[in-house]
């Protein structure tokens, strides 16, 4: 016997442009926005009944439809306003969950000041959160970025760690420091909050901290990092940090007659180290 | 106050190609292996104090020097051996897990027969497992497959869903079913297992339910195909499958005073749909 | 002063899927097309004079509608009809080029034989085609495949090379052959030709010759498989191969007091040599 | 009977990282460089004769060799010097050239300033050059951009196109415009140039342009873009630019009783109109 013991469907990659037309210039949105819903949806996989199936097309246009109605200021709110507006149209439904990607898009600079109505786009770094509800229930939003590309050539090392038969790698007090950090952090959710402030602050938080890090390792600077963001912004109950060490290796010229100074380095893709924890406050 | 709740490093994407070479035909393994390890590592985040850290480079090399020994004959088995190894020389490891990703390299057709010692590559399916143990306790297995890219032309429909005010979908008795299949399973540990031989199993009941089956929607085909795996496989406990709907949009050729009887489609990324679901046994 | 010295426009990754529904079973084509247009247009680059302009959104409703007219048994056929059409329909044009790539689908194995109306992804080896027709004047065609990832773990050294200060690798007489083939093959343009069987027929003949070659250089093994092509396929006048050197390094497990018999390697993607030549008959 | 025409060969995707630790602050420079050599191959492609071949590991050190050594300014110059090494000491070779993309660093802003050693990646676009030199001969140097992510959301449009009956797009006097430029432009080669300085006015000069530009068409603006580049620098001879337009499409809110008054679309990677052009100095 074979019984069903979770499900969610829904639409992934939804992809919008919002352009808002302030007079004098533009601001634009790119987000990227995933719908899933749980619920009682054991008919539809078993007798393959679809009278309680919204289709994930609907679910494409729900997206379109209400960020020309909403007036959300952040796309944790319009996550909120999505997940309500299915939730009280679909009594099948028992949670709905809403992750959006922001891309970020910057004014273009022109002749020393910020053009208006042209735009440049920024880093590969974005913007995340992920909201859910259950029904009935009150929202959990877990927000974050990713793909948060940074390095330091300076205050990083590697020591003291253990040595057996299998150890090839030699300590270093001055090492580079590279990675790519992925970040999510959930709200204790009391009242609505200023989301987009609080991101700004916990995501300038881990930069102040990780650039004046003595690092002894990457998990004692992710901790810091995260450590500070909790100090930093008491609406967050808890972050989770990855970061992946993608190593700079200094190339030997030794070989070659040469002394390389920590100057010349091969940067790697693979393999990398994965560091990953999460921080909650007590 | 901040706390430590959760933490784990390692090494990702370590690479290996294993040649053996038997008499008179080479055989080829392609693996990606991540190593992640799980302990009493709260001086090290918060000290930086890495006298109970074992460098993640260490554990690149641990996979070669045990690719080297192992007589395993599958990735399952690689894993648990890999695992066995890191946890009996480190004690201040709570748990260590192992995921390994397969290439797929076969044995190139030459003039009618195949080459003992020339390969091409497959497609980008990839066989995978994970396998973790926590010290002391036993493996827990979990293996499956990705990227198993699949479509159907006949015996797939959508019909009789929720319509309201935001539905511009049409219902369909013949569609293109398309999808790039993702599915983990659990076993059962009373034994060492056969892993090669179930995965094969697990695999093909996947492809026959699929071909056959008469769809109604995503979610009956995906439930019928974990159905079919447990009851074909005894030693599978769980099946967790994630099947994004890759729509094939029928193009409309009316405008250009044509009838498209289901031909001329636009095969399209995103959005897509996304359809999982886990199924138990009882 | 300023000229327009080239230009060119028109429509890039333009996808379709084409099902033929035979009696019995269904055969698919999955191909993505790029059209260009090359003319006079200088007015509407120096003015924004559109008025000879066919939009590229045109260009791409004109695949659809070809592709539902078409008869053609190749996409160098299809390519062939694309481009009249469009020529005779827009005098202001003066070349059209169309290029198609084409992905693998095959008939999917269930029980032992081939399911008329279930597919399975093959390898991500790519056909491709590019016609080019200027007005007046016949086509040119250059056909070929990408990203043909092939292997051989036999019959391959590197040896006798120029060893100078800067030298450090070491010779071998045995060593990993990888490589992701891309060919590019003109067609002398006599007669309709039977592109799929000539296509065919190059592409095993390079497989053949990949397998059988005592390889003393990837230049070697090139330059073989490209004579062998012109020697078949007597309707190709020219080839040209792309063979990057994706390295498989030793590991070294001296360091571990073990013995590495050409068994243990790490397949890396960068950095990796590239071999490029053109052979023509003379 | 055949010949060969052409070959060349080399590494690729060699990356460097180089760190100059000034006085209180650090610069880094992170690059993927390309070496190609041709020369007089034939015995190597016909006999496998390395005699007279550099194997491509030994470029790969002499980029990390020259990369220490050199005191270069510019990507522009360290390819030269790269390139005058490596024919100085092969007169077998009779042509190499070097490629060079590099990547975008930033010093991290902390607390309102630049951290001396702490970076943080800019966006996906990469400075490109490629140099060229013949023996005996001079440099050609082609220097350029790539990925140059942009968009306007204000003054383009697209209307007065050729309309037949495979026409369905509906002209617009309002559009979104964005792409992803690439350009090349190639160097009149008299004495040494500042090409950091010539490459920033170059960049700036299409922003310029194609924030103020009343776009008619992506032709019209490529255009506008290339000449201000050839007028603002006239140490370039000659421009290439290719400015997919990469499609945001108009969501069709009018079936849920709103007005989309250009507010909400849908930004789309394929398929996508490819405009490219060459304008040279007269």
């Amino acid at each position: 016997m074979v019984k069903l013991a979770q499900n969610r469907y829904g639409k992934s990659r939804v992809r919008l442009l919002k352009v808002t037309r302030h007079e004098g210039h533009h601001h634009v949105d790119e987000w990227t926005v995933e719908v899933l819903l749980q619920g009682d949806f054991i008919s539809a996989h078993v007798e393959g009944d679809n009278s309680k199936i919204l289709p994930t097309d609907t679910m494409k246009n729900t997206v379109y439809y209400m960020a020309h109605r909403s007036s959300a200021t952040s796309m944790e709110q319009f996550a909120e306003e999505l997940i309500d507006f299915l939730l009280s149209r679909n009594p099948q439904v028992l949670a709905a969950e809403v992750t959006v990607h922001s891309a970020l898009w910057k004014h273009m600079k022109v002749d020393g000041s910020l053009h208006p109505t042209a735009f440049i786009r920024g880093s590969d770094e974005q913007q995340t959160t992920h909201v859910v509800r259950h029904q009935p229930g009150g929202f959990q939003v877990t927000s974050g970025l990713s793909n948060l590309v940074i390095m330091k050539t300076a205050k990083s090392g590697f020591e003291d760690y253990i040595v057996d038969e299998l150890t090839t790698l030699k300590p270093t007090s001055d090492r580079i420091f590279a990675t790519a950090c992925t970040a999510t952090w959930k709200y204790i959710h009391a009242a609505p909050l200023h989301y987009n402030q609080l991101r700004e602050r916990a995501r300038e938080t881990m930069l102040h901290t990780f650039a004046g890090h003595e690092s002894k390792s990457v998990q004692q600077t992710l901790y810091a990092m995260g450590e500070a963001v909790l100090e930093a912004v008491t609406e967050i109950s808890e972050i989770t940090l990855t970061m992946p060490n993608k190593h700079a290796l200094l190339v030997d010229l030794d070989r070659f007659g040469m002394k390389n100074n920590n100057e010349i380095f091969v940067p790697t893709d693979e393999p990398h180290g994965t560091i990953q924890a999460t921080l909650v406050r007590m």
